[in-house]
C-alpha cells in the first residue's frame, strides 16, 4: 500500500500511531483507520466533517466529534496518577482544547475543562484554583498574546504545556506571537507545542499523567 | 552647523526637542545640548557615561544619571491631572523604566515606581493596587514574554503604555517577543512603543497626564 | 455555558466586555450579546454582515453598521474632556477608522473624521489643522508605509495613536510595514496598536478623553 | 530594595525563586542570592565566571560551576519517581546540558548524561537505549538542525523536552532552526523550551520526575 | 509570440526547457508544449488537472499524471550509472516525490520509491537499507520538521538531496521549518532545493546519475 | 465625499493622481475616475475585470486592459529623452510588465518590451542588446530568484529599476526573495520598487526619461 | 592575482569599477586601487580609517575622507543636466549621505546637502524647497521610520532615491523598518537601495543626472 | 571522554568524521584530532589561527591554512571521475571557497579555482568556459545577491552547488539573501548548502566526483 504503518509503536512508545488526516484523501484515511483499529484504540485528528464519513463507516463503533475534528474509538487502560486541566483564554480556543481533551480521553486520562479565563479578567481563573490543584499537569491554550500560560505557570507547581493558537489577527502572525510568548515565559514550568497542536499537548500531558 | 534644530517645537508640540545621543559624538551632543538649554528644560537620552562629560560641563546645573543614561536640567510646569505608574516585570528592566521616569520628571509629572512585579508571582502586583489606582496612566516595561502589560491592562481602567524591553535571550528575539505580546494584548487599553523606548513611553504618559 | 463572561469589567476598567465576533458562530455571538446588553452599553466588533442577524434580533434597539462591521447599542455617559480626531491616509483605510469611531461613540466621545489625507499630498492634512487642534487625542490609520502617523505626531502636542492597516501589497507584509514605521516614529508622541485594530485605538483614545 | 523577592514561591510552585544573573551586576546577584539562601536551596544561572565571586562569597557553602555557569547550594528532598536523561547531539551543546543537569540535582533528581550522540551517527544513540529506558523523562539538547529530538521521541514512550541550542551558523539563525525543528516534530511526545534554556528544561523534567 | 523559448538548452545543459505551468493559461501551456515537443522529450510541471486538457491534446502521445501534476512525453537515453532513491517521511509528501520520480523517468533514470518512513518509526527506514545502497543518489522529501534528511545522510555515502515540503501547519511556516532543518543538517552530504520543488530535486539527481 | 482628491498634484509632481483600485468598490472607483478625468490624463491600476465596468462607462473614451488590469485615457505630452526598456525573466511576469508599459504610455514615453529573457538562457537577453542600448532607462521584472536585474545592470550604463514579482513558490516568500536579490545587487545602477509594483517602476522610469 | 578586475567597465556602464573595501585586507585594497587608478578616476568605499594608509600611499593624489569612509581621486567629466539633492532626516545619517555625495562628486555631479530635516519638524524641509527644485533627482537618507522619503516624494516631480539607514534601535531591525517604509511609499516616484548604501544611491542619481 | 567519536563513519559514508572546531576549546580540538588522525585522513574546519597550535602539534604532518581556517593531513585515494570547479563572485568570498577546495583535496579531487567573476562583469565568467566544461560539478560561492549561481547553472549541464556567503550588509541579512536567491534559482541544476558552508559544498561535490 501507499503507507508504511508503524505497527509496533504501542510497544515502543506506549500509544498506537495516530492518524493526521490533513492532506490525505477520505479513502486513504479510511484505509489506514481500519487497519489501525484492528490492533487497539484509534485516534484520527484534523479530520474535516465532509471527509469523515468513509472512516467512520470503516471503523464500527468509532465516534466523530465535529468541534475537535477527531474520530476516535476505545481508550487505553494504563494506570494514571490524576486528571489533566485544559484551560483556554477565549471561547475561540475551544476547538483546539477539545482536540487535547479527546486525546487525553483516548489515553485513559480525565480532562478537566477550564475555558474562557483569559488574563483580561483574572478573577475568572482564580475562581478555578481548586480544579487546577487536583490535576497533575495543565494545558493552557491561548491565541492573541498568549499571556495566560505564564500566569497559570506562576500559580501551580506542575508541568504546564503551552498550546499557542492561531486565534487573533495582524501582529499575532497566525499564532507566532503566542508561541513566542510561551517560549519566553518567565514561569519556568512552561514547555510549548506547535500552534494549534491540541493533539500533541494532550499526548504529552497524558504521558506525564501516567503511573510509573 | 551640522544640525538643523527644531527651535519652536515647544510651541508646536508642548515639549522642547530631546537629544538622542546614540550615534552622535560627545562634542556634537555638547553643542546641541548647550543650544537647547538656552531656551528651556533639557533632556538628553541614550548618553553613555564615557560620553557624558562634555555635555554635562557645557550645561551648567545639568544632572547625569548613569542608570537611565540621561542628562537633564529643569522641569516644565504645566498643570497636571495626576501621577503616572512605572511598573516592570524584573530588575533587569529598571534602566528602561528610569528613562521613562526621568522623562516624566522633566515634564513635571510624578512617576510612581512599581518594580519587579512580574506575572510569575502575581501577588506582588496585587499588593500595589492602591498605587496603580491613584495614577492617570500606567507604563508597563517587560522583556522575555511581556505578559505583565495584559495583566495590568485587565486590572485598571486607564491607558496602559506597553514598553517591551530587550531583556531575555533566544526566542525573545531582542525584544520582538514582548513587543508582539503587547500588540496582541487581549486587554484593549494597551498601546505600545518601540523596544527599550523608555523616553517615548514617558513622553506619551506625560502628555496624557497633562491638564486640558 | 461555553463562555465565562467578565461581568464586573465595567467596575474594574470602566467599560463593559466587548465581543470579538471573529471565530465565533452567529448563535454564540447572539447569546453573549443578549447577556451583556442586559447590563449596559453593547459593542460587538468584527461581525460580518451574514453573521449579524441573530445578534441584531437578540438585542432590541441594537444597530449594525456594515462599514465598521460593528453591532452596538447605547452609549456611556461619563464626563469627557473633548473630541478625538480619526485620520486616515487613503480611502481604503476608512472601515478601520469607522471601527474606531463607533467605539468612541459608544464611550460617549465625539469622533472628528479627517479622511484621505496621506503624505503624498500634505496640503490636505495641513488644511485640517483647526480640527486637529480642538481634539484631546488623535488616531492615525494608515497602510502601505504608514508615514502619516509621524507627520501628524510632529504637528500636534497630543497623544497620537498609530493604527496600522493591512492596506497595501507585497512588502507591506499584511500591515507589518506600517506597524514598524509607527513603532519607530521619530515623533515621540506616537504609540501603536495592532494592525487593523480600530477598536483598540478607539478604546484607548476614549480613555484618554475621559475627565479625571 | 531594588528587587521584590517572591518569598513564598516554594509553597506555591514547589521550588524557590531561581536567580537569572544575566543583566544584573555582581553586587545585585550577591544581595539576592544571600537573601534567598536563607530560606532553602539556591540556584543562580547564567552567571559568568568574572561576576561569580561576590555571590559565592556571600553564600557560604555554595559551589560555582564554570561549564554550566551556575552557582548552587543544597538540594530539595521531595520523593522522586526516577532519573532524567540529558542527551545532546554534539560536544558544543554540553554547557547547556550541564545547566539542565545542575537544575535537576538541586531539585533532587538524578541526571543521566548521554552526550555527543547526534543523528549523523545513530548507532551511538542506540547503544544507550538501556539508559534511556530507565529514565522517567528525556531532555534532548541540539543545535544546527535539531533532528535528535524527533529521533529520541520515536524511541521512547516518555515525555521528551526539546532544548534547542544556538550552536551552528548561517541558516541556524541563532537557534531558531532547531527550535522550529523541535516544534514541528513528527514524534508527538516532544515539547519545547526556549533556545539555550537548560534551566527551564531541567526544571520541567524535574517536576515530571516528582512523585505525586 | 509572448515567450522566448530557449531552444538550444539541451545542447547547453543536457535537458530541454521544462515548462512551469503555474501562472500560465491553459492556452499558453499548450502552445509552448507543442513547440518544445517537436524537438525532444517534453516535461510540464505544476499543471492542474483542470488546465491540462489543451496541452495533452496538443501533444500526441503525452501522458498526464494527476498525482505529480505533470504532463510528459518521451525519455532521454543518455548512459546512466544507477538508480536514484526517492524517500519520504509521510504519505502527504507523495505528490512532491512523484514530481521528482517523473522527472527522473524523463531523464532516463530509474526512481526507487521508499515512502512513509519518517523518523518517528526508524525501523521502517532501516528495513530499506538494501534499496538505499544500490542507488547513486538519494532524494529525501519531508515536511513538518524534516529530520529524515539528516538521518538518511548519516546512513549513506552518496549525495542526498533534501526536498522540504509544505506539509505541516503552524510553526512549519509553509515549509520553511524543514527547509532550515535540511540546510543545517549535521550530515554533510545533504544539499537542498526549494520547498515542494520535486522537479529540481529529480533533475539534479538525474544529472548526478549520468555517466561521464 | 469620502475622498480628498489631490487636485494640484500635476503642478506639484508632474503627473495627476493615479487611482489604486484595490480595496475600493466599483462605485468609488467610478466616482473618483470621473472627477480626475475632467482635469487631464487618467490612470487606474489594480482594477479587476469584474469591477471595471462602472469606471469605464463613467469616463468616455477610456480603455480597459485586462492583462495589466488598468483603465486609462489620454497621455501627457512633455518632451522626452528616449524610450524605456521593459524586460522580464519569464512569461508569468508579463502582467506586471504591462502595468509598467501602460504607465509609461500615459506619461508619453515609449516602452520597449523585452520579455522571457531569464538568466537560465542568457543568449536570449544578449540578442536584444541593441534594444537595451537605445533606451534611457531599463525596467527589469523578475520573480523566483530575480537575478536578471543584476545581469542587466552589468550590461548597461543606465539606471535599472528592479521590479520583483510574486511569481514563484516556497522560499520565494511571495516575492521577498527577488526583492532582496535586487536590493543586494552587485551592479550599483539598480534601484528597487515594491513587489509587483509595475506602476511605480513605470512612473519612475517615465520621470527619468523626461527632458529637463 | 587574487582579483579579476573588470577593466572595461567604464566603456560598458560609464563608470570604472568601484572598490568595496569591507572584508578585504589593507594590502588587497592598495593593490586593487593602484591598478584601477592607472585607468581613470578612483573610488574606494567602506574603508576604515585604520586600513586606509596603504591605499592612500599607493595612489598619489588620492584623498581619504573619514566621515564617508571613502578614498577617491579624480572626477569624470561627462555632461550633466543638473545637481542632485542629498537629504537626511537626522544628524546620525550624515556619514551615509557623505558616501553618496562623494560618489556624485567623482561622477562630476554637484551634491546639494539638505541635512537634519526629519518629519518631526516639517518646516525645516519646507524651508529648503528652492534647493530641492533646482535638482534633477533627490536622495533621501533616513533611519528609524524613514518617513521622510514619502514626504519629499510628495513635494517634487523628480526621481527620489530612498536610502534607508541603520540608525535606530529595537523594531528598526537594523534598517529593515525604513527599508520597508520606502518600498511601500505612497509617493510613486520613490525607488530604494540597500540599507546604508550611500554609494549605490549616489551612483544611480549620478546616472540620472547625466546628459543624454 | 566528553566526545563520542563516530569511528566507523568512513565505512558507512565514505569519509572519516570531520571536526567542526567552532565552539570547542583548543585542547578539545587537539584531543579529537589526534584520535581521528590515527585512522585516516584528517580535516578540521573553522579553526581560528590562535586556536590551531595544539592540534597542529598533536598531529604530526598536519598543515594549517589560515585563509580557509582548516587543519588537514593526508588525502583519500578513491577513483574519481574528474575535477570540480570552485567559482566565486567577489574576492571577499575566497576564504569560503578555499574551505571547499581543501575539502576536495582531502577527498582526492582536484579543485579548479575560478575567482572574482561576479555577474556585474559577465565576460570574466564567459572567459573561463573551458575550465567549467572539464569539471564534473561546479561550486558557486556568492554573497550580496548571489545571482552567479543561476548564471552558471544556465551555462553548464552539471550539478551546481550554490554556496551562499555572508559577504554583504543591510538587506543581505547575513547571507539569507543569497541563500534565498539560490534556492529560487530558475536554473534547475542548482542545489544549496548553508551560508558559508564551504566544507559541505566541497564534500557533496567530492561525492559527486567519485567513480561508481
Ligand atoms: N476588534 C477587536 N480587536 C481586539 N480585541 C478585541 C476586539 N473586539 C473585542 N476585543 C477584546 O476581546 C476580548 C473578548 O474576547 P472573547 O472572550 O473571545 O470574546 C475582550 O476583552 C475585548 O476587549
Ligand atoms: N516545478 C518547477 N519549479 C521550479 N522551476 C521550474 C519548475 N518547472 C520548470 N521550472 C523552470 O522554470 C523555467 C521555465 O520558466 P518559464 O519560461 O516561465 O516557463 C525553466 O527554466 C525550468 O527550468
Ligand atoms: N499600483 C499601485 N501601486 C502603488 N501605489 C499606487 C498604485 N496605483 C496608484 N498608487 C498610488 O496610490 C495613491 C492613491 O491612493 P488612494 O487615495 O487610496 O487612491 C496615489 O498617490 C498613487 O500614487
Ligand atoms: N559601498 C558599496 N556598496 C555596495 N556595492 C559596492 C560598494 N562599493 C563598491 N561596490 C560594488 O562592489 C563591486 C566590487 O566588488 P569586489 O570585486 O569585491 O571589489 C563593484 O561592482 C562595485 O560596484
Ligand atoms: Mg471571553
Ligand atoms: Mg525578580
Ligand atoms: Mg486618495
Ligand atoms: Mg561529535
Ligand atoms: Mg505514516
Ligand atoms: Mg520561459
Ligand atoms: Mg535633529
Ligand atoms: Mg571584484
Amino acid at each position: 500500500g501507499f503507507a508504511t504503518l508503524d505497527t509496533h509503536r504501542t510497544l515502543r512508545v506506549g500509544m498506537p500511531e495516530v492518524v493526521f488526516a490533513q492532506g490525505k484523501t477520505a479513502a486513504q484515511v479510511a484505509a489506514i483507520a481500519r487497519k489501525l483499529a484492528q490492533r487497539g484504540p484509534l485516534l484520527v485528528t484534523r479530520l474535516d466533517e465532509e471527509k469523515a464519513g468513509p472512516a467512520r463507516r470503516a471503523v464500527k463503533g468509532s465516534r466523530y466529534d465535529p468541534v475537535s475534528r477527531t474520530l476516535s474509538k476505545g481508550r487505553m487502560s494504563l494506570p494514571v496518577r490524576g486528571p489533566v486541566a485544559v484551560c483556554c483564554a477565549g471561547t475561540s480556543d475551544i476547538p483546539v482544547c477539545e482536540e487535547a481533551a479527546v486525546t487525553l480521553e483516548v489515553m485513559g486520562v480525565e480532562p478537566v475543562r477550564i475555558f474562557d479565563v483569559g488574563v483580561a479578567g483574572l478573577h475568572r481563573l482564580l475562581a478555578r484554583r481548586g480544579d487546577l490543584d487536583r490535576c497533575v499537569a495543565v494545558i493552557v491554550a491561548a491565541g492573541m498574546e498568549g499571556a495566560l500560560a505564564s500566569v497559570v505557570g506562576g500559580l501551580v507547581g506542575k508541568p504546564v504545556i503551552g498550546l499557542p493558537t492561531s486565534v487573533g489577527y495582524g501582529a499575532s502572525l497566525g499564532g507566532l506571537a503566542p508561541l513566542l510568548t510561551m517560549l519566553n515565559s518567565c514561569a519556568p514550568n512552561v514547555t510549548v507545542v506547535n500552534i494549534d497542536n491540541g493533539f500533541g499537548a494532550g499526548f504529552v500531558a497524558g504521558l506525564i499523567a501516567r503511573q510509573g
